[in-house]
């Protein structure tokens, strides 16, 4: 028989009991869906997770009654005819314990509401970010899923690119690329794919529309897929065409900025050098104020998660975090230029995962 | 110069002013984007909206500075660079006013409590389905737009069923059918598009897999599309190859559930009612206790709106709401069968926005 795995849930659940216990709370109920699948392997869409020192109960509906005892080992599965959250109130109201952590973020003023009524002797004690936190560093299996989720974006992507001929639609452009990411094993894209065309690439979040692709103009894809829970995200912009000597300048900018950047990345470093690493170089070109947003953000079981790669975020890149590198320029009424890749933090530097190549290319 | 079209979002506004009044609020502030969308026309990501009885200040951030302006002409918009919410609450704050309902479904508790902080001096007075209740009843302007989000999804559906044929996967069905809804103008699927094969379709909630299809087996095709911010919902149940007799009948059932409900749609009608027909159907076919879902929703913005098509709904359905009729059976290990349509209430009975045919279709 070959060896079994060791699960990682059952050491994310030991890490929240400790957090349970340093907070001097006796329980812990997990609201936030992401943070449910995180910390049992349910993969449904719905369902709330009551943990104790000694216990751990996940609730939902019949509808998951098979499939939640299948991927659950660690937690135990209680189906409710009725709604999960409630449930999991009155199981709770029934323990002699008090203080129950709850997560203040993902738990609406009303639902609050609702739970004081179930609940009239026991504390409610709001927490934020426990487990978000603990999301911020992947564990090697994680990191593999994130690896495939970003290989059907790349495979999807290189496979859509000779399509991108004059008189396309970004629209079109945008149906190939959902299309084979669908059919290489995405559930979703991981957010409405972004394909702009010409001046319509100076919109960090253009919606893609009728508009048909002429020769000379940029092409800008920001694409990503869902695949078993975990994401990924990537953007590349390409030529119809040999660009303009300004285009291709502002190109030449963003792939420094963006390497420069992936260059300050290894644990320890704060979040915050990374982001100015990259602005560094668009200011040397004189692009600085043309870089409108934030240099990237965590990737895992969310498109937008932990940490922040932005000015001002101190907090240090621990080992095995994956976050997005993903400096841009947008010149209104010209177009703009992005490049991102998702990249591991390792002790030594940056395990880039994006395995698409970022040179500039003309169609 | 042609007349101008009125704007429904001047009637939506003058309704919840009507609401602010007769509750004795002063103000209301939506946080909910699809309520925020319904009130002023936006369809950005990110934006609050505060409602006096004189005034509609429309909140969202530099990145939405063109389009908010475009869109919104009943509102008066507001680009901060900070957080929308934020900005909203500071300018509540230099108000005289005092009441401020909010939608208390929306704001998290821990958002309530930074309210709470930035507002000292203010009265938050919590509030729930305000416009959520607005939206049930559609206005001809919306019926549009459900009826082409519809039509998407029909003709992707049609187009596809030629390549449903053996050896095909769930996955590949599914990929198929999003391709043209995007193609077609689909921001996205309304929801993740369910392709079950064979006994996988006694799951309801069935998630595309890499199973091959085989002759004789049935076919259940669940989807819809996004469409300039309004959604469709439509199941389908086909067969590849003639069905077993006890196929066909759980089909006749299911039709025939689907038509009797469909037949006491009409506004006055109580919710409960058009459940009941369906479910009387079914009873009589001894399928009864393998109807494990209720009739329908509402549909509009989200995929699911108020109101609920099930037992106990004694709501009465009010003219121009639109809403899913989709009786199902499931039995486990055998398979199941769903018939889905969008229709809308009329004074004299349902309209069926789904044109796809409804008879047993062998592949």
């Amino acid at each position: 028989m070959p060896p079994q795995e060791p699960s990682p849930y059952g050491a994310r659940l030991a890490k929240l009991r400790e957090r349970i216990a340093e907070e001097r709370l006796e329980a812990f109920l997990a609201t936030s869906l992401p943070n449910v699948h995180y910390l049992t392997g349910f993969s449904g869409s719905a369902g709330v997770l009551l943990v104790t020192l000694g216990d751990s109960l996940l609730f939902t509906d019949p509808r998951y009654d098979l499939q939640a005892h299948e991927q659950v080992r660690e937690s135990r599965v209680v189906i409710t005819a009725g709604d999960a959250l409630t449930a999991a109130a009155k199981r709770w109201n029934r323990s002699r314990l008090l203080r129950l952590g709850f997560e203040s973020g993902a738990v609406s003023f009303q639902t609050h509401r609702g739970l004081r009524k179930l609940l009239p002797k026991k504390r409610l004690i709001p927490t934020a970010g426990w487990v978000e936190t603990f999301r911020i560093e992947k564990d090697e299996g994680e990191i593999e899923q994130i690896r495939r989720a970003v290989a059907v974006a790349s495979r999807a992507f290189s496979e859509t690119l000779p399509l991108v001929r004059p008189g396309i639609r970004e629209i079109e452009v945008a149906a190939e690329i959902e299309y084979r990411m669908r059919r290489y094993g995405a559930a979703q894209p991981s957010f409405e794919t972004i394909v702009a065309f010409g001046e319509r690439t100076a919109l960090p979040h253009a919606r893609a529309g009728a508009r048909p692709l002429r020769t000379g103009e940029c092409v800008l894809m920001d694409l990503g897929a869902i695949l078993d829970g975990y994401v990924s995200d990537m953007t590349r912009t390409v030529f119809l065409g040999r660009p303009s000597r300004k285009a291709s300048r502002m190109y030449q900018a963003v792939w420094e900025a963006q390497k420069e950047a992936e260059e300050t990345v290894r644990a320890g470093v704060e979040c915050a050098t990374v982001d100015r690493a990259a602005r560094r170089v668009l200011d040397r070109y004189g692009y600085g104020r043309y870089f409108t947003h934030s240099t990237g953000h965590g990737v895992g079981r969310e498109i937008h998660e932990l940490p922040r790669i932005a000015k001002k975020q101190h907090a240090v890149l621990p080992e095995r975090a994956v976050i997005t590198v993903e400096p841009g320029v947008y010149l209104p009424g010209f177009g703009g230029v992005r490049i991102e890749d998702v990249v591991v933090v390792r002790k030594t530097g940056a395990e880039i995962l994006t395995q698409t190549p970022k040179d500039l290319t003309v169609l």
